[in-house]
């Protein structure tokens, strides 16, 4: 069964998928396309955009449902509808303070990026944060059950990208906790065994 | 048991949620809080967003997951974890669609607000409905999985708020399959029932 992955040379969105299926054990060809051969591949891309999982032929959109269907096959879901309520609304979260950052992260106007960075600054980042803080402390040390998840894998996949794009390169010296989820799921020998292995990239 | 959904006075990201409610026969208060009173509101909603569905008390956040928690609840998810996959996946497409449209209508400042509007009629709108156009067809009627999913609610829901916000009033005169979506929704008996006795809303 031949499995491709296609996403740009970073973690970023695709790395939480590099994850889980190095967890699962499942080999795959990390296929990471260079920005300038991108115009060129986007067209074979269902919906335009990557990441892009490729198992036999059949190609898989979307990052995080990509990794929903990756935790339930590898047994990263929850026990029931509730707990597997608990992981989305959690995962929505952590993509709700990506969208927020990502915002701010890809404005040209270097003035309004300023601008847009204070705002949330002021009045995002600081709840956003604490609540995040508080979510993992009661789950002990993981998003949402109390248990490893695939959500796990999707804020240790995205968590050098957040920092990145929230202007935060110390962010887990303020939150231990934030370090305990990353830590927790790059700590698995499988997934360590790939990590060290793959190319190094700061996001 | 006391069900209670609190969203803004529109449709927007809250309609699809009442109106899984309406089709899976579930008594609930439609609790619409006025702007002027969401800054009192705010701090009782455990993520300080709305829409929020509150089950004996216990609150439920995030309208796509608490919309695939009933849509799992009234038989509308997929057959097995392909499908549910699917459904996933052509609904974060809806939402992809939304995040870019709502970059747009948010945005205070009309110069900027015109310039983005117009790169994305340029690079994005055009081919993402022509997907979801095809996709429409692909699925006869239907978001996924050729037959009614909770995706589909989704799609209906938010159909007024996205036309708004993309500043595109005549959409489904272009497009036909997507008032076909709509239509299927909100033509189901219990959920036009409600629709008809429901506030009604530009979007």
């Amino acid at each position: 069964m031949p499995v491709v992955l296609y996403y740009f040379p970073v973690k970023a969105l695709g790395e939480a998928i590099r994850l889980l299926l190095a967890y699962g054990g499942q080999e795959f060809k990390d296929e990471r396309v260079p920005m300038e051969k991108w115009p060129s591949v986007k067209s074979s891309m269902p919906f335009g955009q990557m990441p892009v999982l490729d198992i036999d032929g059949k190609k898989y959109c979307q990052s995080i449902p990509i990794a929903r269907l990756l935790g339930r096959k590898y047994g990263l879901a929850g026990d029931d509808a509730e707990q597997d309520f608990v992981i989305d609304q959690n995962v929505e979260f952590i993509n709700d303070i990506r969208a927020k950052a990502a915002s701010v992260h890809y404005e040209d106007d270097s003035d309004l990026k300023a601008k847009k960075h204070d705002e949330l600054m002021k009045s995002f980042y600081p709840m956003a944060l604490e609540k995040l803080d508080e979510m993992i402390k009661k789950n002990n040390g993981h998003l949402a059950c109390g248990k490893l998840t695939w959500g796990d894998f999707i804020f240790a996949g995205i968590f050098d990208y957040l920092k990145t794009m929230m202007q935060m390169p110390d962010l887990e010296q303020k939150y231990p906790s934030f370090k305990q989820v990353v830590d927790g799921v790059y700590g698995i020998p499988k997934v360590k065994a790939f990590s060290d292995k793959a190319p190094q990239t700061p996001f």
